[in-house]
This record gives C-alpha cells, structure tokens and sequence, in this order.
C-alpha cells in the first residue's frame, strides 16, 4: 500500500480517562456474549449497564456517556428500543457506535442494520469484512488476490462508507482498519487465539464504547481502544494454555495493561 | 455507632442444609449475570432453576423452595411473569427475594419494583444504597459525612423500610447491613476485588435464595449467605491475579468452604 | 446386561471433520447456558450462530449445517421460532437434535416437546433420564432396582421412543445410552464434576450439534461427539482444583483433544 507511515497514538492516555472517570456505557446487545461486553467494559475501567425494555431504553442512554448497540441476536422489538435508544443518546449529543454483527447472513438482519443507519446518527459503525460490505448498500465485491491489495479494498471500502454516513467506520480482522474518510489508520495488533474463543468482535466493539464516552475525536478513540483490546490479547496469549484460559486472561490483561505495554506493543499506520 | 455488639453466626451449619438439601431456587432475573446465578447457586449446593415463560412462572415456583426476582434487565413482560412467580410462591409459602437492582436509575425501573413490592409479599428486599433508597417510598436523603455516620443512616433506612413492608432488608456495601426492624446485623467481610467485576450483587442475592430455602428465620438465613459468599471472595482475594482469575476462584472457594474459614474469618455485629 | 459387546468407535475422524469444515451450527438455545453452547461448539472446532427472531431463523437454520434446540428457557415465541427454524430444516434435510431440557418439570415444558416432536422431523431427541420419560408419551415407570436393571431399563425406553419417533434417542446420566431403535450404545465416559456445573448437559448437546453437521449416520454422529466431551471432562478433572476450573479446563481440554486420547480413553459398549 503507499504512503503508508508508521505512526504513534497516545492510547494509554484515553484509557487512563476511561479508568478515572468510569463512564457510563449502554449497551442493547446481543444475548449470547452480553456477559463478555459487560465484563470487558469493566475491566477496562468503565461502568456498563444494560436496559433494553422500551419503556425505559431512552431514559437510561440519556444517563449514559456512551452507546453500544450489537445486532447479534436481535428481534424486531429490541430493534425498535435500539432507535429508541439511539434517538436519545443523539439528542444528548452521546456518541453511539453500532456493531453489525452477523449482517449480510440473513435480509432481515442487513435490512435492520440499514434501518438503524438510516434512522439515527450512527458515530461508529463495526464490523468484519464481510458485515461491512452487506451494509455498504452496494454491491461491493473485493477484487484483490493478495493481503496487500484486499487491505486496499477494505480502506476504500470503510473511507467510501464512512463519507456516505458522515461515520468513523471500524473493519476488524487480521489487519483493523479505522477511517472517518479523510483520516484512515491500520492497527496490527491481536494474536490468532483470539479467533479460538466467541465474543472477541462484540468486546472490541464494546471497548470502543468505553473509549468514546471520554473522547470526541472517534478514530482516535477507536483506534486506542482496539490498541488497548489488543495489546491484552497479546499479553494474554503468552500465558494462555487454551481458549478458555485464554480469554481469562485477556480480561486480566486488559485490567492490568499500562502505558509501558501499549507504547511498546503498538504496532499502528496512517494510510 | 452505639450499642455496636460483635456476635457469631453459625453460618456453617445453614451452608450444610443448603448442600444436604439441594434445594431447587428459581429464578427470574436479568439476561446479563444469569449464567453466574445458576452457577453461584450450584457452587453453593443448591440447584437453580430459570423459567420465565407466563405460562410455567407459577408452575416452576411452586416446585421451589425458594424464589429469586432481580429487575437487571427487566421489561414488562419479565414484570408480569415475576408476578405469576410471586403470587404462587406467596400461596404456597415459599420465600420470595426481591433485587431491586438498578433502581432509581429509571422512572420505569423503581416503579416496576414498587408494584412488585405493593403485589406481592416479599421476603426480602435486597440492593445497594442508592437502590434501596430509591425504592424506599420517600425522598430518603443521606444525611452522613462520614462513613460511620452513613451506616447509621444505612441501618435506619433499612429498619424503617423493613418495619413499613414487613419484609428483611439487605443493603450491601463496604459493610452490609440486614434488617427485620427488630434484629439488625452489620456484616464486614468482602474483598475490593468484588467491584472489579460483572455480577457480584447479583450473586449474592442469589446466594441468600439458596439459603432461605433452607431456612425460615430471614435475618439469619440473608446473613450467614452474605458471610459464605463474602468469605468465600476474601479466600478467592488471596490466589486471585485479576478479575478473571478472581471470579473463577470465587467459584471453586464457595464451592470449597468449610466451618472453620467461616468461624476464623466472619466479622458481623448486631446493631 | 445381556449381550453386551465393547466395541471402539473412530470419534476422532469425526471431530478432525468439524475442525477441517467448521460447520456452521444453528441455535435455539436457552438464555442461561447459551454462551456455554456457543463456546464448546467454537472449541469443538465448529462456528456457533444463535438467531432466533421469527423473521430469520428459518433463513439462518437454511445456511447452517445443523440446527441445536433447547428449550431449557422456553417461551411461547421462542417456541414458535424453533418451528420455522426446524421446518427450514427438514426442507433442506439438515439434521436437528432438540434437548428437551427440563421437559417434566412443568406441562408447559412437556406440551412443547410434544408439539416440536409432532411438528417437525426432529433427528436426535436428548435429555436425561427423568426428562426422556416424561417426553416419552406414555407413562414409563422405571421398574428397576440396581444400577443394571434400571440402565436395562433407560436402553428399552430410548429403544422403544426411537422408534416411534423414527428418530435417534440420547440419555444421558452416568451412563450414556445412545439408540436408533436398532443400534444401541452405552458411553461410560465422563466424570462427577460434570455436575459440580451449570450447562453441561446444554454443551453436550450442542457437542453432538456440531458432530451430526459431518456425519449422517447420527448414532455414530452422537456418540462420537459425547465420547469427545466426555473424556475432555476426564482430561479436564485431572487438572481442575475446583468447579470453575473445571469449567475451564474441559474447554481447553476439548480445544486440544486428540486421537490418542480418544483411542485410550473411550468405554463404549454396543449392547
């Protein structure tokens, strides 16, 4: 890729806020790994909280310093409290990020991730590859044959999206890619192990949340939180003997992380 | 605090009923620490059962010995389910208890809990100040600078609340307090690392729903369940490297504790 | 009993299948222990997926290579959702094995059973022992006295259900008895702790979830994958110093499970 250039973010600094001001984070999530955004939120030094009753979905995003909404297992009625949810947190100027979880699988699941799109201002929209693409709202078909070139395809992708949604949009994978449209990072960070347990797409997503109720810049929120997430998981796998030792101590690790590790694991580029 | 009085419990021999008898503790309660109030109450010696279906609610509950209500993520058809839970609990005299987590939060979330409270007989009210506090009727103001003066507050709070619903009141903090109205306990066992992670309160509440299966003195039984679990977090405190290793110990040290952690370690006073 | 045969079955050719394919499996799970099915199906090798609105679970069980319900925290939606879930299936001749998990306990559970039974073609019918009866459709008394007699009794009940239902019976308990009405086999494998813990009969189905989405022949797809889960526990209990432990260590037991082990360890008889 060209101009690609090695760059340093003050992550530990986001995340020292993070564990000083112990924001509140909201979450409407999915209720497979809603165990794992909980506890990751508060490893991380945050103060998750959960409430998806229509009655009062609104109510408590308004109290809260950040939205995380998860489509993972959603249902029509979780849907309705999520824009319930989302109008709130808007209309308080509370930053919202959305996980599209298992969009592009079914219609209905991409068409309710483009209805939230649509319906609410979305601050950051996550996801892997293959969910971006589903609800990039265009055929978008990834021609590159080597990782350089579907690196390539991925950054036009977020920078053509996050321009169409006035977004900061998050492709994870092997390689993260972070774009709001005119500022695109790549974050090198994360180990294989983290593909051997469930839930690691909805706690990165989750930390995001953490990281933007203390900072208004959201790719530089972002990235630090994907940094933090991580570097945690790299430090967790040196101890892990297996998956579920692993994601131990990656909750460990993340509670543990500290400005040595994340300035000397980081491993981000500005594209 | 005057007329401070250091007692001893025999909290042991409850925690044997309670592994002699399995005692079956249903449960309605939130879709976020669900998974660890199964496995608290396994770990425990009793066997938790989740059903929330209208249908099955009044069914399941009269097969328990005890049942455990917590609004965590409450809507309004879970509302009405506990409702068809306590009702039949009520007629059959099976223990109800009640956590009023995250009330005061919303509007819809203490008012659900006051119904609740108002529809039925509830043996116990369980949460943390604030919580308790919000659900208590009237503006409940803390008066207290310092922190002997708050638990001051803490216990007449608790009595008032107690006497005015006939009910045990358990507020949990640095130090808990348990009250009828008549007896009140001031119980200082716990570790710091019960706030660094997901479910704690909610454990405990369904810790006291195995031990009220077991026995009816309502004090005694919230008591000696608060002292097992708390005492259980201290020996967990000792082996634990972070969060994750924390609660997992926690598991294996209630699973594990036997009559003399419980009498070398219990700090409780009646006040 | 009589005719009882030890035999050895190739189970680790089945689980090097799902960790060369990863099959996509279906879930219609309960709230409690659905992180737990998602998690044992990931180490296992396979790709969990849980979605259950009425409005792509039909859609979402058409991709999957097999679809796992449980209906261990059943309600009248959930319900209705697993038939179109398990219709979808039937049409694409994709295998279903459905855990009556607590079937017995109340009407309401045992009606739905009846009702997944009557309506759909359900390949594998599991639970324990009491659960089986109760679903059985007829008063079935265990007649036996001594641990022989009443497992002679648990193989004439799976036997006799599975032919009526044309279908594949598990029952699991200290002794696995796994029969198609013409072939039947007896595990043996395990370990007490198992039941130290919440979800492990939950993990055992969604085990046999991932191993019937390789291999049509389901007596051999079932059996195989409780041979693996089971000595996993074995492997697991070697380490465990308690339930959480435990808990950990029969994931990453599994994770790491290989043919020599499955060679060594396994004790299974046709009878």
């Amino acid at each position: 890729m060209k101009d690609q250039k090695k760059i340093f973010l003050n992550a530990g600094e986001l995340l020292s806020r993070v564990r000083l001001r112990k924001p509140l984070v909201h979450h409407l999530t999915n209720w497979v790994t809603i165990y794992d955004c909980a506890n990751i939120v508060k490893v991380a030094g945050a103060s998750p909280v959960m409430a998806h009753a229509p009655e009062e979905a609104a109510a408590m995003s308004s109290l809260a310093s950040s939205l995380v909404l998860n489509i993972g297992t959603l249902d029509a009625g979780l849907i309705e409290s999520m824009k319930l949810a989302a109008a709130s947190a808007n209309r308080k100027k509370i930053p919202v990020i959305l996980d599209v979880c298992g969009a592009g699988a079914t219609d209905f699941r991409t068409s309710k991730c483009l209805e939230l799109i649509d319906q609410a201002k979305i601050g950051i929209i996550k996801g892997n590859a293959s969910e971006i693409a589903a609800v990039a709202g265009e055929a978008v078909l990834t021609k590159g044959v080597d990782s350089t070139e579907i690196l390539q395809d991925h950054a036009e992708i977020a920078k053509k999206m996050a321009r169409k949604h006035k977004c900061t949009v998050v492709i994870t994978g092997e390689k993260d890619v972070i774009s709001n449209g005119r500022k695109t990072y790549l974050i090198s960070n994360g180990h294989i192990m983290m593909s051997d347990i469930v839930g690691t797409g909805c706690m990165a997503a989750s930390c995001i949340g953490a990281f933007i109720a203390v900072e208004k810049d959201l790719v530089y929120a972002a990235s630090s939180a994907l940094l933090c997430f991580e570097i945690a998981a790299e430090l967790a796998s040196r101890r892990a003997k297996g998956p579920a030792s692993f994601k131990a101590q990656l909750f460990d690790c993340l509670y543990k992380l500290n400005n040595n590790h994340i300035k000397k694991l980081q491993k981000i580029e500005r594209i």
